[in-house]
């Protein structure tokens, strides 16, 4: 589920702002199907457990034993949500779980994910990354036939839509269904007897298939999942694949064709993935560290030592150290155990900015000139506090290196970045920024350095991949989106 | 939402089944529309404070500011789902609400009312009490139109039904859907700007509305919760009618003829309503004193005393006093913080029974020929050993009266009495009966003095009542409701 | 535990007080040795069940396996703070529980009883009823000897007392420390292979002890909990008198001479006690009767009905009745479910005052002469409103009747019934407060009314109960206990 | 506090003993004194997240306003167990905190810090990191004055005896007592109107003080508490000495000589400590990499990349890197969101070890020599799973280098290492280590390269360190410490 313009309900902590300057994705999808049946949940609560960084506010799994489905979810990470207690009822051989991001609101519980109906093929639920644009469209012809709906999320949608989609099969059901659907979807979809998991044409979203070394298959968002779960075979579900997993079984089939070269989100390239994921058979963190390596034949500066953002941009700084001969090192410890809180902090603490989440190591600054590795701006809030902490801790120089282009423009495919508003390369030059942030040089990766470091060669129609937020081509036509707010406030 | 033929999920507390002999009336219902809005959510909250003895397990309450709905419930009491955290975002004008019996389940949270969806006419929130027997064709029909199901109640089966009517109003809606829905339902239903109620024609379960002392109207399963909000010009809906309160506006529409002579539920005046309420234009006090004065009529006995089984007898035992000429006393004292415990009683006090929920009177008791009244005898597990601890405490006789015919068939209407075979006088002669829980003697007031205390006839085709529990002759045929059970466990 | 001058920390919730004018007793304590060890916690759960009444707000128990005591104690009601989970690991052979009223405070948990220490002669747990009028000057004096303090209750001046005591044996050093004790306490102390209890010398809170069915003896505050756990040879602890419980064994010492004729308190038998309960070998449930005989007899009034205020006064009505030979009736209906509830209530629901606790029955009291039977006046703020009621719903007249007189001075001894000031008989005269309340008469049983219902004699020096409440006559010198409150705002 | 000789009361979940070979430092200590009073407990809220790292299971702040002191404390992460609302009663000028590790126990509670007592001199309150060898002999002395111990803490040894101390100040009377306490201690005291800190003459645990931005002082068990509230000035507390926060005056006092060289502990440097925080001068970041230094100068071999196993051990291997001139690069992913979790690994899970905290990076392993940094061996049941991880990526070899000696003797200054038994090079030589895990060769860095990198010169007698646990020769002797087991299980 993705709202893409997101309203917050509750004003955010001040602190929380200044200390969170990233991009939120919204969910991780799982699926399993096993011959055997043996700890289906428990399996299903691990490969979660690996996700858990693609959505820390709640979690949900939903399992069939063949005939009954169950599911359980609540706000909470993976490891509170799911004591043995939650765990023990939900045996099977077939589940799908889900993490997720989310704003903060007093109906969310709701549209927490997999979402479970009965219909008259039997159980059906659904978990779900991304966002689909035409969202409202969808909506208005469901509450047109007139469906009444209970969640605000996409993911009510797709269920509805294939609950009443006739057919013989789910998996006709899905066919008959999908084309309808423009937008980015990574689903995972729960029957009696088998899981089902469908990616968008477009392939915005990465979603990953393996086989269990004890029988049968599962699928996820990232292969991190996968190998935790020790999966071998782990290929990519294809854009505009449907996989079908049951039991031993696992069938294959490409209902849509590819749109074109596809539109792979680079983002989760640069921040979202685990490093240790590997997407269109890349390592996440080779990526990471060709991006440091473009970045230092793009805009070296003479400087004393490379230093990190922790812990995002580490693969990425040592690729800049190695490219450009300066030593890596670490200049900024980060508290492990940082996190929402709502205390509201004093002056004094207020007006050191990013001091709860990070302190700088004074012996590897002081009287240097820094080189400091970031992944990204998107709202400008902790660069100029970093920059700031740098210089108290006496660095002689901070020179500010970002591995990808200026965000200016909103993801309407997935990630919270907020509006184009809140985005400050939306606003203000890069000039503008480096003063803005008092950094002695600020220094972006170029598209095409990206591209370079994540596909292997320059930007392009061709390069298979959604750059919309460093360019505004949205590989769809997202004029429909901004209506997408109107029915969100209805229920609440 | 009624679930007539209840499997229990987890096994019943031993102690808790032998102290807890007595049928469960399954929900309260309230509705309130103010043309001012002021405390809505608070009045709401006073309504089902008085209405709590009707459900104990969940509450929630639903309102509307004009344009959106919000919903607050969740399992527990009154007093604890609604602390003024959860009472101060429900600002509005109109609201309904609802306190729920229900059994035990892993899922039962997603069957708490009120019901809140989006349809294409705007929000739509709907609570219940009662029992749909055709509520097994109505979801087959739904799911066959391709709808999801997300809940086990009938209460969803009212929303979905009701926002897939057509028609241009609600009101419209309603009478369009009302001829299909057959069983026992009085409804609450929240749109936009305006609350609406519904009782069935056969009028089994309550339903009365009144007027605000500050303006506008309320409607509520029993009375007492319309005199606890000051309510004035309380009147019954009557069977059949649709009654729209719309800020200061009321509208009462007869929209189905009332059945003949109506089936209120009888065992409402025995045991379920507070006595404080009226129904019918009659005292549920006064009628249950008047039950004791046919019983004395009917089963005199020569004694020393007369007790009640506190507190629902009370009443009664005083009209029996006063009919036979009996002093009246206490005989059993009730521990007032019995609820539900989930520790397991020792042997030592498995064998004395009923002794953690009542102790006896030993100075009231001894040497003296009790006449012991209580109200009903459903499963049978506490009177045994009620008999046991009066000839513990000294008594010379013990004359077991109770204030209603033997129940012998099961309920279908809203009142979870357990199976046929759970009722005691379904297997058992009076005789039987009178042997097995050791009374000197066992008395039931017969259907016609049961009839002419509640309502001042003989029992028959015209005296308006539903007798089914005492007679097996249901007012609507329940051949349907057998078939209700197949999707209970589905989705669980 | 007794705060005999008590400080709200929160500002009371206003409709709480107006539909609370009652004083509360603190804490019901119980004791319970057996040598088989079979489920003394279970035991000890149901006894404290029994004593609910006596503290709704903290339970807790400890049990001694000969060796070693664990404590299990929270805030909440006996059944909330008893799960399986909490009692599982309590196994022993002998146990002490406590039930608590207190005052809202952050801090209060600490307060909790029992209190667990360990001594240089083994674990040390105590648990307390009543209030010591010296706590200031022996809390001073383990003070300077160096002791540091934890809580602020009398339990733990007693327990630190008891450990410092020097002595062979606990026998000893309860015969050492009791001299120093004064004021009113009935203690169940828990010590590694035994029970023992003490009663103070005054004897005014009640204390009772009985052999179990199945092995070993149990103490309790009321013989409701000893009847409850199938006691038999029930007797009550002499007041200054100690029993040690020590599995099969019982010895029973009288420690210190009782105080002349004793000082048992009236209060116990007027409001407190659970009506089951027998104290002096009189009946609770028989005084109350007896004290609406004396009422009758005094202040008889040409009426038609008489009618109680539930539950408390429903005895005395019977006895009014059957005294003055006017029918008993109800005439207020109670809500079942009334507890602390914090939702402010809306304007129109605070005028009706009492309307959330009671409602009344009309047809009993239309055109009625009603005489309304309540076991006391304290605060005097439900009185007026109950009078309102009754007028509202048609009554004639209304002629108040109390089971007790006029309360004119606050308990030191451990009730709450706030400070003197609070006391509506303190500030105004009988004719004044008829005025106030708005009753057509308002008459309260005399004080030798009261000594006769409850001691068969009149009030005097010899007839061995504390009525200081009623008459200002303190058995105890109380000068001390304003300084009590000194200590108890240090630490919280 | 500390349990020297831990006894897990659960069993240990299979799968949190692989993923977590760890020493656990037990408590960080903060106290805070202003003469403005403004958010003094927000200011210890902050202090105590950045120390959250030495003790995650329980949290407490106090607060003296110069008169009364109030305590919150309760089990959960600073983030939680600080809600805004828990923070809102703690108004003063002096505050001290504590986070806490402990062995889970359902009595565990109790011990939790700060212990807040009442006394003869007003309020007390103490907190505390490290571990008394006497504390059975100084709770004997106690119980034998007739104390009851309502903990097992030796905080409460610590707040008794100052109690019981006699003199005139709370200064002169920790100057008293003092002498007494042998072990490892320091320890933050509040007292109405001041706040003192006290550090054990051999200065086992670290404390340092510093000055607040806005005026006053505080003291925390790392300068990376201190730096995170903006302090300036900051120093280290020397052992023995004693300073007395007092609004804007600060005194510092030797009270007790310092123990010859002192016996830091070294393994704060190794593992425990943050790395921004600064102990004896020394950067604990710089020391770590200084530990690779000596690492790769002592027991380098031929290898094509140096991994850590992250976060610990990351400024070793740059170290290691820096100083080898062989490349550095992540080879372990770590899940960020690793704690404990209840749920038993499936068979599958629990035979990839420690799959679930880390994942390889197969393109930075495959095919290549690795060379893998730890910090330390505890348990050694990690370095296994991570050899065969490596080799199942890929990796051609796998050298193991350690940032210290083998651990062979348990801590008895604050660290919960286990037993004797449970180290594993207490058991096993380096070459059966070696061989235990797998990996082609394993070194541990010498005691002298250690201390040079800690120290700046080779171990020995006058190197200021405690090396207890290299060495077995512990600065105290600690045959005491045994018996301290004796105590711990009598009250629980």
């Amino acid at each position: 589920m993705k709202r893409s313009i997101p309203v917050r309900a509750v004003p955010a902590d001040p602190n929380e702002l200044a200390a969170d300057d990233v991009a939120h994705d919204e969910c991780g999808v799982l699926g399993i199907s096993t011959p055997h049946g043996e700890g289906v949940a428990q399996l299903s609560f691990f490969g979660l457990f690996a996700l858990q960084h693609r959505g820390q506010e709640a979690a949900g799994i939903a399992v069939s034993d063949g005939k009954r489905a169950r599911v359980h979810k609540e706000p909470g990470l993976v490891s509170t949500v799911f004591t043995p207690e939650a765990l023990a009822p939900l045996t099977g051989y077939h589940a799908i779980g889900h993490t997720r991001y989310s704003t903060t609101g007093s109906n969310a519980e709701r549209n927490i994910q997999p979402f479970l109906v009965e219909t008259m093929h039997g159980p059906l639920s659904v978990a779900h990354n991304g966002n689909l644009v035409n969202a409202t469209t969808l909506r208005d012809e469901l509450l047109h036939k007139g469906f009444g709906l209970t969640a605000t999320s996409d993911t009510e949608v797709f269920t509805l839509m294939l609950a009443a989609a006739g057919g013989q099969t789910w998996q006709e059901r899905i066919e008959r269904t999908l084309p309808a659907w423009k937008g980015a979807f990574s689903l995972v979809i729960l029957a009696a007897d088998q899981v089902m998991a469908v990616r968008d044409p477009w392939g915005f979203r990465p979603l990953s298939v393996g086989r269990l070394p004890n029988g049968g298959h599962a699928v996820a968002s990232e292969t991190c999942a996968l190998t935790t779960l020790g999966c071998v075979d782990i290929d990519e579900v294809r854009p505009g694949e449907m996989v079908t997993l049951r039991g031993a079984e696992i069938e294959r089939t490409q209902v849509l064709a590819p749109q074109a070269n596809g539109a792979r989100c680079t983002f989760e390239f640069v921040y979202f993935s685990r490093p240790d994921s590997v997407w269109a058979d890349k390592s996440v963190h080779h990526v990471r560290q060709q991006l440091g390596v473009e970045l230092a034949r793009e805009s070296m500066v003479d400087a004393d030592v490379v230093i990190p953002v922790p812990d995002s941009s580490i693969p990425a700084a040592i690729g800049f150290s190695t490219e450009s001969g300066l030593p890596f090192n670490d200049g900024l410890i980060k508290n492990r155990y940082i996190g929402r809180t709502f205390i509201e902090p004093t002056q004094d603490i207020r007006e050191r900015g990013v001091a709860l989440k990070f302190n700088a190591l004074t012996e590897n600054l002081e009287g240097k000139r820094v080189i400091m590795i970031d992944d990204s701006l998107v709202r400008g809030t902790t660069a100029g506090p970093l920059v700031k902490l740098l210089r108290d801790a006496g660095a002689a120089e901070v020179h500010m290196r970002i591995t990808c282009p200026p965000i200016t423009h909103a993801c309407h495919f997935g990630v919270d970045m907020g509006h184009d508003d809140d985005l400050m390369a939306a606003r203000l030059s890069v000039a503008e920024m480096e003063a803005h942030i008092g950094a002695d040089s600020l220094a972006f990766l170029s598209l095409d350095g990206m591209m370079r470091a994540v596909a292997g060669r320059e930007a392009g129609a061709d390069d298979g991949h959604c750059n919309a937020c460093f360019t505004g081509d949205y590989p769809i036509s997202v004029g429909d989106a901004q209506a997408k707010l109107a029915f969100e406030g209805v229920l609440n």
